[in-house]
This record gives C-alpha cells, structure tokens and sequence, in this order.
C-alpha cells in the first residue's frame, strides 16, 4: 500500500507530517510513503527512511491561493505531485494538511470525480458525548448542493460508517431544522424524501444541530453550507468553553489549581472526547480514491490519526466499493 | 406600559410564567399584565394582581398544532387572545412561552407585519466570551430567504443594538462561510453586496460560525436555515460539555467534588456565561409590535429576563423606529 503525502501543507508543516508519518510508518508495517515537498527541510527531520521516499519540490500551494488556478498553474506543488502519484497508479491515496479548496480542486482535476458523482463531499468524523463520534458530509467542499447530491453523500457515508466504524447498519440522518417530515426548505424536503425511498439505507429522519453531539445518527447528510456552519459552530463552542474551564483552573489562585488537579482525569477526559485530532481527518468523498485532509493547524498526533484512517480506507476498499455502486446505478 | 401575556405557552406553565411575571411586576413599576389562560390555574399561583389582569380561557396552542391553521381556528387560545390586545391596541406587546410557529403566525396574522418587511426575522442573544453577547437574526423563522430579507434583519437588528444595549456604531456582520467577500452561495454573495452598498450601517464583512462566541459581532445577520443550524449547534455543544464537566464533579467521588467546591465560583461564571436565561427572549422582529418568545423550557428567571427585555423594546421605541425607517424607505 502507497500513500502520497503533501508535506508542504498546513501551518506546521513539514515537522508534524514528518512526525506523524514517522509514527504511523513504525506501525503500519504494510504501507509505504512518498513525501512530496522540499527535501532540504524534510531530510533534516526524518528519523528513518524506511519506507518513506522523498520526491524534491520547493513549488507548493498557498492557503490565500485561487484554488483551481493554483492547481493548473503550479504543476511542480507538493500537493499536485502527490495527487498526480495517484492519478498514475503510483500510490492508493493522497494526504494533505493544505488548503480545503485547493485539495478539492486537485481531487476533481487531477484524481477524477467518480460517475455519477458531481460534487464530492467533505467528510469529517466528529466527537459525540459518548465517545462513538459520527461522520456528517458535507461540511463545506460546496455552497450549495441539490438534493441527489445529499443523497449520494448518504451512500458514500454508510459505506464508510460500515468499512471503518464496523457498524452493520448505519443510521443515516438529515441535518434539518425540526424533526418533522414536512420540515426544511425545498432542498431539504426533497432530500428527505428522496432518502425516505433508498431500500437498502437505514434512512432515520431528521436530525437537528443541538443533538447532533448526543450520538443520535452514525452519518449526518447536510448541504455545504448548513454542515460548515453547524461544524464550525460545534468547534468554536468547545473550544471557548474548554478554554474557560482552563482559565478557570489556572486563573482561579491555588484554590482552582488545587481543584483543577482534583477534576484533572475528568476534565481531561472531556478535553479528549472533544478533540477532533484523534478522530482522523476529514475525506473528501466521491474521488475515484481516497483523498484525505487533515486540518491546517493539526499536530503529529493527529497526523498519525489520519494516516491509520486513510491505511483503513485503503485496506477495506471503501472508496472501491463506492465507485463499483455508483458504477451499476 | 401593558403588556400582554399568553400564560399557558411553554413546559412549565403556567407557573413559572406568573413567578417570572410576578417577580417583573415588583420591579417595573411602569407595567401592566394582562394574563391569558385558565384563571382555575392562574389564580391560586399568583402571590398579588397588583397590576396583573387575568382574562380566562380554557383554549391554548399545543405544540404540534400545525401553526397557521391553530391560529385561525383557535379563536379563543390564549395565544391568540393575547395578540388581539396587542391590534386592538390594549397593550403594546406580546409575550409567549409557546411555539415559535404559531407565535410567528400570530405575529403575522394578528399583529401584521411592518410594511417593506415580508418575512420577520427571529433574533435571540448568545452569548459571548467577553459576557458582552451579540443578537443574530433570523435564526429559524424562515426556511427561505432573499438577499433583501437578510438586508432588513441587518436593519432591525441594528436598531435593536443601539437601543437595547446601548451601542452607538454596532458591528453587522454576515454569518458565512468563509471571510473572504466572494464567499458562500448566491444568496450569500448577493446579500454580502447588498449589506456593503448600506451607507449607515457599519458591515464589518463575513464572520464564520466558530467566532461567534468571540464576541467579533454585535449584530450577526444569517438565513433561517443556517442560523437555526448554527443557533442549535451552539446550545447543544455548551449543554452537552457544560454537563460532562458537572460529571466529572459529581463521579469523581471525593476527589472530584472536592475539586469542584474549589473550582465552583470559575465554573459557576462559565455556566452563567452560557445561561442564555439571562440574555432574555427572542424577538419576532419586522411585525407591527414587539411579538417576544422564551424558549418553552425557560424557567421563571429567564420569563423575568424576558419581560424586562420587552419593558425596555417598548420604552425605547424601538419597533416604532423600525416602522418609521420601513415606511420612510
């Protein structure tokens, strides 16, 4: 198994790649690594090349960079190269910590849509109270969708829930703003009808955002730009309120330290059941292999995250699977 | 000052409606009641009726009636009873604890709307960080909206800013996905041009929904759809860690709830922070009088909140100011 990495991307790059490749490499015995990116800042870094190929670009993708001229016009990227490897047949899925926008554009232009699928999806796995987590797509690779674009996300969400999560019979909601049928707007009602009809989806309704985090569906369906606020909203708002439990602890004199210490496996349990690093990072679905992104201020760990996701992936031939259905649709 | 108020809306009523009511009642002394449902229920709950009128019916808006249809046909709900004081002009303002829908289709149907405004927006205060908060509109009144629509949420919602929390140049921003002013679908990118064409409205550009609590907005305007998205997922996230912290409180044994009586005063500061009780109703903004909703599992101090909210909407002026801009547009 090849997996070809941008290791030019995201806001700690290369060191935490390098790192979290590293860990990962040590682990999964059965993959091999290419890194993409400027081998007089990765040699530097890396403990062992067992494994792990380099192959020298200084040419890489800028965050502020227009997405899909970015990727016509630096043909030597990092990010390019490694969704190139890809496209040859070189590697089985490509990794980046880059820019969103640009790894979508790099997924359609060069590692090709699968039929029948015109706008791939982001997909992330998100932390719920009981440690379970859930995947919700799409977060955000589109401003807008129709209502069989939420449907094929519905598809490719099961057959990850039931590849990487084992479960035997995913349930699948739709994002809505109520609980009713008859809820939503025209996109909404239509999807959900849309859904209602799939015999072989474990189709549960609506769900709306304040459950989302109580583990009541394994594959949330929304439009883009419904799931990038209702992802974003999640994120901020534990991350404000964690922060000021912390602040709480260190700010609050030798009393709060005192207690900070007492509550300190409870809080950071909390603080672990809401970090998204060690939940992987978030496909891109509907390419015709998997192309997975990790954030752009994600650390080692959480680089050592995504690779096990993207080995799975790999290992259970998810994205096979999906092209091979939408194929015979 | 009269207030009219549906005493039967909500989980709890009509108790914590009167407690709240009761408790607002013996600090404004400029107001007076009118309160709508079952006198047998109201009557033995109530500590005085100084400046409290009870108006019995045994009629009232159930949840799941469907909305347009409970109000025309319901003639004697106390919901309904309510809003006609308000056209009638016996009171200046409706308050309910009962379904957003049908409160909004009484606004609609009974108050009327203020002429240019097509669509009332439905705006509550979050909380910020900072303690400050900030008002976002509309947060699920509608499933659909037009640019224009989101424009006049910006206007009303400014007006409400100045008004009510005293801001002399409040911040308006766009809840999008992305900074960037070319972001988000056609509504988003139509209303970002609208919002910078506004010569007194300081727009201060996108904002994206893991700011939010950030305090980086006074004024967030957003579609229904999204905003009910992210309005959710923000309550949802500070319930459900807020609560896995008071856990690691009360199962961590003595360790834990010695840590907690050393840590209370902080955590209790983060709990009120993200007690939106404390932050009042939500406003039905765009009908011809204030029209305010608590959430229908408010408890007496959030009603008590709410009414002192709707006591200063009422003594500003505020939806007269609105309908002066309206009808001088």
């Amino acid at each position: 198994m090849k997996i070809a990495v941008d290791a030019m991307g995201g806001d700690h790059a290369p060191q935490v790649v390098i790192e979290g490749v590293e860990q990962a490499r040590d682990e999964l015995t059965d993959v091999e690594f290419t890194l993409y990116g400027d081998e007089q800042q990765i040699r530097p870094l890396l403990k062992s090349d067992t494994r792990i190929t380099i192959v020298h670009t200084t040419e890489k993708i800028n965050s502020d960079d227009e997405p899909v001229h970015a990727i016509r016009s630096k043909k030597q990227a990092s990010m390019v190269l490694a969704a190139q490897a890809v496209k040859a047949g070189d590697a089985d899925a490509v990794f980046s910590l880059g820019s969103t926008g640009a790894l979508l554009a790099a997924g359609l232009l060069i590692v090709g849509r699968i039929r029948g699928i015109d706008r791939p999806g982001l997909m992330p796995t998100l932390p719920t109270v009981d440690g379970q987590g859930f995947v919700m797509l799409d977060v955000g690779a589109n401003a807008e969708n129709r209502p069989q674009q939420l449907v094929n996300y519905a598809v490719m969400g099961d057959f990850y829930a039931r590849d990487l999560r084992g479960l035997k019979n995913p349930r699948v909601a739709l994002l809505n703003n109520g609980s009713e049928a008859n809820k939503g707007d025209a996109l909404h009602q239509e999807t959900y009808k849309l859904l209602s009809d799939m015999p072989n989806l474990n189709f549960i309704g609506n769900v709306e955002a304040d459950h989302l985090l109580n583990g009541v569906a394994d594959v949330v369906v929304t439009d883009g730009f419904t799931g990038n606020a209702a992802l974003k909203a999640i994120e901020g708002t534990a991350k404000n309120i964690l922060r000021l439990v912390k602040h709480a602890i260190y700010d609050g004199g030798v009393r709060g330290k005192l207690g900070g210490l007492m509550l300190k496996s409870g809080i950071t349990n909390i603080a672990q059941t809401f970090d998204v690093s060690s939940y992987g990072g978030a496909a891109l679905l509907g390419l015709k292999a998997p192309v997975v992104k990790a954030h752009g201020g994600a650390d080692a760990k959480a680089v050592y995250y995504t690779v096990r996701q993207i080995h799975d992936m790999v290992q259970n031939g998810t994205i096979t699977k999906v092209v091979d259905y939408f194929t015979q649709a």
